[in-house]
């Protein structure tokens, strides 16, 4: 079942191809200052492109990190909906380089099980999701032989969010009369394989914290000592040994008060995303054994329960051979996954209490946790966009909309950030894989996943004028 | 109640503050390859030194590491007992160097509350111990009227104690026939109090492991595999919260089995010791609780009971921010110390059978428990040679040999092997002072107890030789 927009994006991949083989040859990794030269490259390729493509307004917004990149192409329809695109232009650093088949900034093509496939840093996340709309939004207006697009289509694509995206939120309440829309398309996501069309529905919030155990003020001698006084290395095992009870769930008293119930049908919805435990355990996860909260699927558990995970500890002495102290301090890093309703905000004095009720005599705690975090978002999975977006999707990958089926994003992004300043709903549209690699050594993007892409976002813009979201 | 080998200390105290203050400017740290010329230096230093006080043999062994001093002064009179005296010339690193209030390798003398105190690196561990017995022997030649001492004296001192000696029991087997010995004399501890003379009787064994335990084969996402899969960290947290029972036991299965029970005398002898536990708390100890074993007191947690502790741990990410992973290892080295009868290399089996049992699906561990480790050793408390050494203590403290009282040393060190290699009995006698920060920032020695020290080995001499041990 081919389309004007499929015959478009296909008769242009060399295009595609093309943008990709320049773009991700830019080493734009935010987090090592030694790149932001590159991370300035980076934006402005985009936004050259951007004008090439032909958006009328092409803007560079610097921030006090990396730079963003803004485009406008207005619809000439009375009452067009407006749509802004999501995204980011940096990537990831790419230590251990050692473990790269390929070198990670010279794209490589490499002939995969599922088709050809694109080698390199960023070739998924998220160089490859901005790319296609480049050909995305040509196929739209090539198909329907319009002049401009049916909707006010507007892109943000962001310099920082492989960073925490530090400056994101200021620079949305600085600019908020200029990002106003109708709904937001994030293209930083994927699909659950590469013939199960898929829209992810949520993305898990983010809490962090540090926990600091002190115990002798100086590191004591363990013969002199050892057995006689709190030894705060010990203190910390003691502790996080209770963080999760014996049904894996986090034991902080209040920390599922404001947990959404999963429904019927939203465990219905997941449930009927194939996932084989035993490939994803020996792939991705890299895993010897599942592990997590009773009575939930690992899918339900990733996507839609709430996690702690201990990301770091330290304490004492870690040369080699031994050195026989108790040390003064132990240290742990800790960071929440929260989902809906939970809010960042409640899980530092949750911790703090925690903490408090169960260090033992003879240990002081301090507990750090930073402002901010990560709210947790979701999608209506019944509004009009939905229904355009599955139909979209549908049309791309020849299914039905409602064959098209809902995932869950386990990570945190500055997406709840768009939905909090802007007030729009949330789409996701977006190209990957869960093999992709992404932060790993070997990312790749499957090339026939970017031209399904492609032509999702031109049905995109197409479906959401018929949706008549105002 | 003075003495004559008193009065000959008292008379030349100049010539023990000079040799102080000429071998404490000597860095000999072992640890540091950059002082292995200092370490040298300081067996040169010794060694002229014991030819000035007469010995006729002196001689320096070299090992695959640090030089010892060799020292043989035989007594004149037919079947006189062999005294071997152990020490080390060797001392601990001196960082953090800014925490000292005098720079650590220019002695600076300071009138404390007791008296005069010496503050150097290595002020009594364990150049004071060692140089005391310069003064001790010439004050019993002088006080007996002797040319040659009333035992054969022998003196091994190394210069890897601070090390761990690494070489010490294969010169001790190389040179077993220079050794040979009636009784070894260990200089390198102390006394309860300045005005509570005491003989330690014991000290505890050492054993030490690595614990590693390894989840996913690589850093994972804690976004996309959070609480889906074990994480070692939190694996790492529950086993060593197992450690311990909550009588703050050990729970290695057979750990105790071999444990001698500390009789009633030898728990009567420990409670004489007057111990000021706040004191201890809030000085040496600097910590703000007690803990360890029910049933037992300080001194016996520290002295006479086994411990394990954990010395340092590790995994995952430890830098600034965060970086929200599932960390592939998880480390923890642990030392172990231990009391009569256990045996060093019953430790790692017993440990190795604990982790297995204790840690969950999922994760694989890797236990690495070096060969060798310290045996735990102790005195007869009731050989002519304890009993000539309370006499030496009681005349050099002017109280009366059944009032010197008993103590334990919680640390190891190579002692066993001198009992192992040599078959001598073992008598300790040392000046330091659990308020002398050895191994810390600005130790110091208190001076009137190394001149104490000084009259007590003059006495030990004499009184060894009328014990008649052979």
């Amino acid at each position: 079942m081919t389309s004007a927009e499929r015959n478009f994006v296909l008769d242009h991949l060399d295009d595609l191809h093309a943008d990709l083989d320049t773009w991700l040859r830019i080493p734009s990794i935010s987090a090592d200052p030694l790149h932001a030269r590159d991370v300035a490259a980076s934006a402005t390729w985009l936004a050259d492109a951007l004008r090439r493509v032909g958006f009328p307004t092409v803007e560079i917004w610097p921030t006090d990190g990396a730079p963003a990149v803004f485009a406008e192409w207005p619809s000439a329809d009375a009452d067009a909906p407006v749509a802004l695109v999501y995204g980011h232009h940096d990537v990831q650093p790419v230590d251990p380089l050692e473990l790269w088949a390929h070198p990670p900034f010279e794209p490589t093509r490499v002939e995969g099980p599922d088709g050809p496939e694109l080698h390199a840093r960023g070739a998924i996340d998220d160089k490859g999701n901005v790319a296609f709309h480049l050909l995305g939004i040509r196929a739209h207006l090539a198909a329907t032989g319009r002049d401009t697009p049916a909707v006010t289509v507007k892109l943000l694509i962001e310099g920082e969010e492989e960073s925490g995206s530090p400056h994101f939120r200021r620079l949305l309440e600085d600019r908020r009369d200029r990002l106003g829309c109708d709904v937001v398309v994030v293209s930083d996501t994927g699909m659950a394989a590469p013939d199960v069309p898929s829209a992810v529905t949520a993305m898990r919030g983010l809490a962090d914290a540090e926990i600091t155990l002190r115990g002798p003020a100086v590191d004591l001698h363990s013969g002199s000592f050892g057995g006689a006084v709190p030894n705060p290395l010990h203190a910390l095992a003691e502790l996080l040994a209770k963080l999760h009870d014996d049904q894996g769930r986090v034991t902080l008293p209040g920390f599922y008060d404001r947990v959404r119930p999963l429904s019927d049908r939203e465990r219905e919805l997941m449930s009927r995303v194939p996932f084989d435990e035993q490939a994803w355990l020996a792939g991705p996860a890299a895993s010897r054994a599942t592990y997590g909260e009773t009575g939930f699927s690992t899918l339900e558990r990733t996507g839609a329960r709430p996690t702690a995970e201990v990301n770091g500890m330290w304490g004492g002495y870690t040369g080699p051979g031994h050195k026989t102290i108790i040390p003064a301090e132990a240290h742990a890093k800790l960071t929440f996954r929260l989902v809906s309703d939970q809010a960042p905000a409640d899980v530092g004095p949750q911790l703090r209490a925690w903490v408090e009720a169960n260090v033992p005599a003879g240990i002081e705690a301090e507990v750090h946790t930073p402002p901010g975090g990560v709210a947790p978002c979701a999608s209506d999975l019944d509004s009009p966009a939905m229904g355009a977006l599955l139909s979209a999707i549908g049309q791309a990958f020849d299914t039905a909309p409602e064959d098209v089926l809902f995932t869950r994003e386990g990570g945190s992004g500055p997406e709840a950030d768009l939905v909090e300043v802007l007030g729009a709903p949330l789409l996701f549209l977006g190209a990957g894989l869960p093999t992709d690699r992404i932060h790993s050594p070997n990312e790749r993007v499957l090339l026939p996943m970017l031209y399904r892409g492609a032509e999702a976002a031109a049905h995109l813009w197409r479906e959401l004028a018929a949706a008549r979201l105002r």
